[in-house]
């Protein structure tokens, strides 16, 4: 957690938790621009797992988007399994990853 | 709409239509496995474009989810962008596409 206090500031960490307070998240994954989980509340194997496929996930998204309309831009990538359902949050320097149960 | 109605029965086009009589939705696509819009209420090459790069998109994401949990299957990929929403339903034969205004 030290890492989102220091580069995005007590918010981050703040909202991290407010979601994570959801009965329905599961975990909150802030990844970094590699595809690496800069910060988490998930265990360290999951959220790598996660972060990787998200990321690379929402840079299709974007890429698509862009050859659809250049001037678009993605805002929210929603995957909805059998299982679960993970939300991403793109951002210049950060993704926000939530992993959900299915209700 | 002849294909849908050959292929998928009247059942598939009287739910493309209901779907897009909702007042947000643009357009719909049943997309084959090709990749190729079978039938559409939208343009051609709206619809060509949309095809292509949502298939791809949830093959992607189908194939993520599976890397996480071998079990796990795709349900629904939402991508929302500044201008669109898009949603994907896939299935075993063909994609079904729905094309929204963001409100």
């Amino acid at each position: 957690m030290d890492i989102a206090h220091k580069f995005m500031g007590p918010g981050a960490t703040k909202t991290m938790w407010r979601i994570n307070e959801n009965g329905n998240v599961i975990g909150t994954i802030i990844v970094n621009r590699e595809g690496f989980p800069e910060t988490t509340t998930l265990d360290s194997l999951t959220a790598a797992t996660y972060s990787n496929h998200m990321r690379n996930l929402s840079h299709h998204a974007s890429n698509a988007l862009k050859e659809i309309d250049v001037t678009d831009e993605l805002m929210i990538l929603r995957v909805v399994s059998k299982k679960y359902e993970a939300v991403v949050a793109p951002d210049k320097e950060f993704h926000l990853v939530v992993v959900m149960r299915r209700h």
